[in-house]
């Protein structure tokens, strides 16, 4: 009998076979036992009728407890009623392993640090798995469309001697400090992990064209709110020879590309989240364009007390996100408040040639971007004006000392785009071992 | 005017195009300008005409320098002694930037050290730019091959409580130190960078099935290798319902796959590498399989003083794999010497279900795998002797106490199968900034 997976299952009506995996619940009449299985692809309830199996078939199905691992066997049959649309009709069962009693995670509500405690098996439940398979597919999306657009994969490094800007929220530590450096060698020192993998990247385009990473990112934030953990992972990307309205169309193009995508191969995934699909449906090109001062403009009109020059706040950017149904470029922020490298715009040097991308349904950031600084002298004349020491950017100024060409790049955070498709409130279902102010463990 | 990449041209022969990009040499002969271009796709070559230019034209020729960023235009040739068939007949040209003199890498032999220190400029190198684009594919590979696979991508944490087997060799670091705890939350702490996501990628599959990680892993250790760094991407994959064979059946497709894939789109990147690409085309199923105690009887006769119970050190790896064409699957390694989570071989306790794999050429190990132990007392039995606390092991007891299943899984070091693909003596050129024990710059 073939080995199958639930996912195979609808090309075998009729047929009888063979599946292995988990009992995530059961019932039983005392003649009929329905066996609700899952096996990592899917899943199917399972019926025995007592009279169909041997005794000690049905010893084994009443010995049951939940997540208890099986191999079941039987016939594959349409069913109306069933989610997937079939159930089998149960043959015989080999348990692999009975599960202890008290598996922890059970139908009643647990708090979230519960939960958490039990990371590795609240895995198992089936928002959790939807979660994670909504995940891979948005990676997966990004890797197709930047391979699709002439983007190289470039690992930036997580050990970095400096950061881009200042040390604060930077997690630490010694680097080989006990080491003696050899004649041309760096001598033992201290590490940071990496916020972004940016400067590299721009580093990488002027050898690749286009580049993107993709991986870890720490921040020692001690904020505690519903977007934020200390570890999550980043997309960069980064091209030579694109200027601010372009780097804003391939953001445009990546964000229809990932919802169209979810959309089409996730559907399932989205009904067991009960995410309403209704607003990712209107996730398409043109998104909304807005400067940062219509943005001020517009929130003051709606009672937010927002400087002329403040970035938004996170309430700022709720209020404003539910007011249209496609995601918007809020552009050209005040110099005051982004990072060094971005380009000042040429039509009002106290504005940055940037962009934040907000989600709507009051998701809000999830993309930063902007034009980076291609000139040697005013590059320097900004790290200057950020109280930065020039030394560690030497290497950084070198790419606009030797052809140096007008280049943009973005990134997004992985988890507020999970949960923001999977309609979650909290970035912390989003990733399988969360880490935060208080948690680092399981 | 069309802007195109060098890797459009050949689409457009005949047709007058325009290109952006570098300036990676050139020569004249006060008459022709020969300029050699590259922009991330590709390299070729545009000559210029003294006659055919207006006089500022062939004066900005006249004032470029190594490096320095260009718009050319003119007409596309081809020109069969050009490597990719075609040349430009330049028509005009736009300087960008014009390099401040003196980039530092030229034509001459750099030693190692200076090569490093300036990476981020050495990565333009036409044989780096080949390393990276074939390190890309064997990413994307990777990737198709897992998704086509039923295996998801699940995101381990790097920052971890402990370890897998010990604390030597980790990246220490404070973790919220001097944060209060509140109730129920974990007290500030330390953490370690993970060697491996395995454990994790464990937990995983029990909800998804099949799961892969693919990410930075951090090993602080005090060697200098030609095949060690101290911040290095792995892949791990992890399988439930896959027992030894299948293990090793799964490792033999990925490594054929992404060969064969390399071979196939990275023809060019692998000329340009002086690549002889003969030993490659040999990687083809079936690989050979040896025990670990056929190999050290191997070994002895061929003169090494391996120890019947021995790990095989890179000296007999690299003499094993000298003596084949293919790689090869080196089986059951005495149990003394592997970890305690690998499954003992139930012929003969002394020794573990696992595998490592060789590649050919001298290169030795590129993947390490093996089935784990899913018995709880079994599993308890070796933490204890391999005086390992258990305590923070309680959340992968869980694993084997609910719904424990067989299950295998592999790691395999991208650096490793970059530099064996692309002929490199040591890993350090396969990584975009390369971190080891006396280099973490630029």
């Amino acid at each position: 009998m073939t080995t199958l997976t639930v996912s195979q299952i609808h090309q075998h009506i009729g047929e009888e076979v063979e599946l292995k995996g988990w009992c995530y619940n059961f019932r039983s009449s005392g003649k009929i036992f329905f066996l609700q299985f899952r096996d990592g692809t899917g899943r199917m309830q399972a019926v025995y009728m007592k009279t169909d199996l041997p005794e000690e078939q049905w010893a084994i199905l009443e010995s049951l407890r939940l997540e208890s691992s099986v191999i079941i066997r039987g016939l594959v049959k349409e069913d109306a009623r069933a989610p997937l649309g079939f159930e089998l009709e149960g043959k015989s069962i080999t348990a692999i392993q009975i599960a202890e009693e008290g598996y922890p995670i059970g139908k009643k509500e647990h708090g979230p640090d519960f939960l958490l405690d039990n990371r590795h098996l609240w895995l198992r439940s089936e928002s959790q798995w939807a979660v994670q398979r909504v995940r891979d597919r948005i990676i997966t999306s990004t890797y197709e469309y930047f391979h699709e657009n002439g983007f190289i994969k470039f690992d930036t490094p997580i050990l970095t001697p400096t950061s881009c800007e200042g040390t604060t929220d930077l997690f630490e530590m010694d680097y080989f400090a006990d080491e003696e450096a050899k004649e041309g060698e760096t001598s033992g020192s201290k590490a940071y992990l990496a916020q972004s993998g940016q400067l590299y990247l721009e580093a990488g385009i002027m050898s690749l064209g286009r580049a993107f990473d993709f991986g870890p990112v720490f921040r020692a934030e001690k904020s505690k709110t519903r977007r934020h953990l200390t570890e999550f992972w980043m997309m960069d990307a980064e091209a030579a020879f694109v200027e601010h309205e372009g780097n804003m169309a391939i953001q445009e193009a990546l964000i229809c590309r990932i919802v169209a995508d979810v959309l089409k191969h996730c559907a399932q995934e989205l009904k067991v989240l009960e995410r309403d699909t209704a607003p990712l449906e209107k996730v398409q090109a043109p998104f909304v364009h807005m400067t940062h001062a219509e943005a001020v403009a517009k929130l003051r009109g709606m009672g937010s007390d927002i400087g002329d020059m403040d970035d938004l706040g996170a309430d700022d950017e709720t209020l404003l996100t539910q007011q249209y149904d496609k995601p918007i470029f809020l552009e050209k922020y005040p110099a005051v408040v982004k990072a060094f490298y971005m380009k000042r715009d040429p039509e009002d040097p106290t504005r940055v040639l940037n962009n934040d991308l907000l989600a709507p349904e009051g998701y809000g950031e999830i993309i930063g971007g902007s034009q980076r600084e291609d000139d040697y002298e005013t590059l320097m004349e900004r790290i200057r004006e950020h109280n930065l020491d020039p030394a560690p950017f030497d290497w950084y100024l070198d790419l606009r000392r030797y052809g140096s060409v007008p280049h943009s790049g973005f990134g997004y955070g992985l988890e507020r785009i999970v949960a923001w498709t999977c309609g979650l409130h909290h970035v912390r279902e989003t990733i399988p071992f969360p880490r935060m102010i208080n948690r680092i463990t399981p």
